[in-house]
């Protein structure tokens, strides 16, 4: 039995997001699927290092399976591209520990999300970012942002429902661009809640329109509650771009 | 009764190019039947500078609209976006000297065709460029895109069965360049027969792998027949960027 490390691309536009789903089509599905005729028919477990939202877009997810398989790495990846629609592509394939599991020994990753503040957005963009176009101030969102980064419990920012009770995250770097209409925000972190990086770009955005004062960025972590922080921006500005071992 | 120029950026991907048709869904006609309810629910002729391909996308259409309306060129643009599907965005409208026509008064256009050189193409490329991942040299292909800037007879870049007889055309600039597995060809001119850009970017690409020599596009010039130049490059990676007048 061998333990092979994926590294894929997809655009998330037409899946209901990376997990496996009864009625829906995931992303994890689409991959075991292709990897099936290469495991004598039967499916495998994909598990991927994130489980990112219906929408959502990865340029460097990263997934492990255990597989019976005489083929190289290389042909692995072909196999699979060759098998894959257009929409998702294994990008590498190597040779993993035996036992390495994608998810469980992920040491960070890192997210980018995307609003457009133009009055009018791109074609181009419109499956890959949030249209937000309120005037917003980046200072304002740059100095609650700041606040962010560091080990805190960020129960405020986790899904509505969630399960997980342990809930402190070390925030690595949480930087704020803003170019040509368009602000662009890169998070790194040891991990994320659900809906984390979301919950904290939709909670940015409130500030940066003046809805909240940045020092409110305090009381919301402190509060330890959903209801504390802003709305969470939608799922198509948010792109998985790597994930650190 | 007004004429009004209207700036459009598009997504061609799901269109049938941009000039209506029988039986297909085009640009123009979706563009049409949101100014209908403008000027009492009949859609107005909406002329476009360049009639893109099917799959050819836009980041600067301009059309030309001789309408009874009386609207402010911003409530124009704003009604129409409510109306257009995503995909097509109006980017500006102005009033224009009565009589204006986008298409025959264009002085110049400028095009982009983008080609992925890597055996793998990102997922969000897949609508925009062209997969050609044979290695290519780029100083051959500006070598030969060097033979094709200036005043030439561009008929063996037409489309097959083009009824354009005057095929004699300036291309004002040429450039292309390569980073990070992407070729991108920018091309200026005073006008583009059918299929012309796209024929050169097949040409330059047979040229940059070596199927040919840069010098070669002299003689493809001068043959005047489609047979004698390379492939038509695919419709999707083809944008157009600007219009001058």
């Amino acid at each position: 039995m061998r333990t092979l490390k994926l590294t894929l691309a997809y655009d998330g536009t037409n899946y209901a997001g990376w997990q496996r789903q009864a009625n829906a089509l995931s992303v994890q599905q689409v991959v075991e699927d292709a990897f099936a005729p290469l495991v004598n028919g039967v499916p495998p477990t994909v598990a991927g290092a994130s489980r990112t939202d219906a929408g959502t877009h990865a340029l460097g997810q990263v997934a492990s399976v255990n597989a019976e398989i005489d083929l190289t790495p290389v042909a692995v990846q072909r196999a699979l591209n060759v098998r894959l629609p257009f929409d998702i592509r294994v990008l590498g394939v190597v040779d993993a520990t035996p036992g390495f599991h994608a998810r469980f020994q992920a040491a960070g990753k890192s997210y980018r999300y995307r609003m457009i503040t133009t009055p009018v957005m791109s074609p181009f963009d419109r499956f890959y970012a949030w249209h937000a176009p309120e005037p917003k101030r980046i200072e304002l969102m740059q100095e609650a942002a700041a606040l962010l980064v560091g080990t805190h419990d960020f129960a405020s920012f986790q899904a509505r429902g969630a399960f997980v009770r342990e809930t402190v995250r070390t925030i690595e770097r949480l930087d704020l661009r803003e170019s040509g209409g368009e602000i662009v925000l890169e998070c790194e972190g040891d991990g994320f809640l659900r809906h984390m990086v979301r919950a904290i770009a939709g909670t940015l955005a409130e500030i940066g329109t003046g809805l909240r004062e940045p020092a409110a960025m305090r009381e919301i972590l402190e509060a330890r509650d959903r209801k504390a922080a802003g709305a969470t921006a939608p799922a198509h500005g948010l792109t998985l771009v790597a994930v650190k071992y």
